[in-house]
């Protein structure tokens, strides 16, 4: 499994992913979901993966052009006119890799080897824009009503997520937020592990104005991780006491 | 969907469900899920369902003897001599009454009409007991180390449960968390529905010490609803900030 959240601001993207691969319980690796590229001051743009790892791993490197030498290769991210139409391209990529591996597995590859992709990222004179690529190859944006997008394991830290949310909110205190929520899913779910990737792209910066990997001696993470059990404690006690007599 | 929960404290038993069943998001209907039977003194016997509607009713419906005159039932969960004895026979129910319906459906009835059952209660002489009954017809029992089950969508509430469940909570504030914890689920999942229903069952007692059902007037479950999203917004707000510069 995997849990990945990306998250528009007014004042730009912010994006978290873990990096358990596992097959099977007995089976557990860490392998980066978390990828980013920019041309400085004219775009930066950056993907997030979950399913199929050899599927994703594939997406990445056709967008790379890893097929050809180093110095013949013409990065897809780097070419699109518009986000857009890097979501396009990548969805295009993400259905073909997906029908390739299906295909040549006949009747066993139904329904296997998918994919999911958050892509996110900004190019010059146009807004930053955050996007969810279906492994169907179609993809939805994100707006204002539906301003953050998480893939793989998204139940345990959506509740936070909906409550804190605010897209006024400082850079500091998302990363804070998304912390609570990898931390309530980490607490629930084995195939969801550290370390967590953030990145966070500020609005026509075109670089990673921020990047961190939060490890397992993370401080600050076991902070929070610490501190937000107190914390509900003392928001539940806070809530006015049920009473048996009051019932209606 | 479904969402139900119940748990075991050290005073007693806490039972709440949902009340709402869909076939699609354009076919919702209100039905009870939690069902308990009684004999004053010496045993009180409560089951919560998830799962196929008709495979749980049924199931019910065989427990009580319905095939029956009323005159003539000999209702299976009043004679068991042990809690151990009635979950045996519930599970022996649950599978025998999803095999029948899938045999008579062929191919087209495999991994379908399938349930889980929470079975909780007490029988005089020994202490109360909580079971997770499978569709397969086996069973699991609570414990100290893992003390309340969940069945139907159990990953929203989950979080809530794990940070604030203690077993030497008291009744009024097991309720207060499961209506946290039903709140979150009710905000994330819209195949989870009021009203709820509410049960206390207290140690020794051998009755309902207390029934509600939450409608959505209800003026508690609403202070909660409400309550909660400002009290997890203060326990975030107190957590320390993150530091883009204090990073390891």
């Amino acid at each position: 499994m995997t849990y990945c959240v990306g998250m528009v601001l007014e004042s730009g993207l912010v994006l978290m992913s873990d990096t358990r691969t596992n097959s099977g319980v007995d089976n557990i690796s860490t392998f980066r979901k978390l990828f980013h590229w920019q041309v400085p001051g004219e775009r930066m743009i950056a993907v997030m993966t979950a399913g199929n790892l050899a599927t994703t791993q594939a997406v990445v490197s056709q967008l790379e052009e890893r097929t050809k030498a180093p110095s013949e290769r013409d990065n897809t991210l780097l070419k699109g006119p518009t986000m857009f139409q890097v979501a396009t391209e990548i969805g295009r990529l993400l259905r073909a890799t997906i029908e390739d591996v299906q295909r040549a597995n006949g009747d066993t590859g139904k329904g296997r080897f998918t994919a999911t992709i958050i892509l996110a990222g900004q190019i010059a004179g146009m807004q930053p824009r955050l996007f969810m690529i279906y492994p169907e190859g179609n993809f939805i944006e994100a707006s204002w009503d539906t301003p953050f997008f998480q893939i793989g394991e998204t139940k345990y830290g959506r509740p936070i997520l909906i409550r804190g949310y605010d897209k006024g909110m400082s850079f500091e205190d998302a990363v804070k937020l998304l912390m609570v929520s990898f931390d309530s899913t980490l607490k629930a779910n084995l195939s969801v592990g550290l370390p967590l990737d953030l990145l966070v792209i500020e609005k026509d910066a075109f670089a990673a104005t921020h990047e961190h990997r939060v490890t397992a001696d993370d401080p600050y993470f076991a902070t929070i991780s610490s501190g937000w059990g107190d914390a509900l404690r003392s928001a539940f006690h806070s809530l006015p006491p049920y009473s048996f007599d009051g019932e209606s």
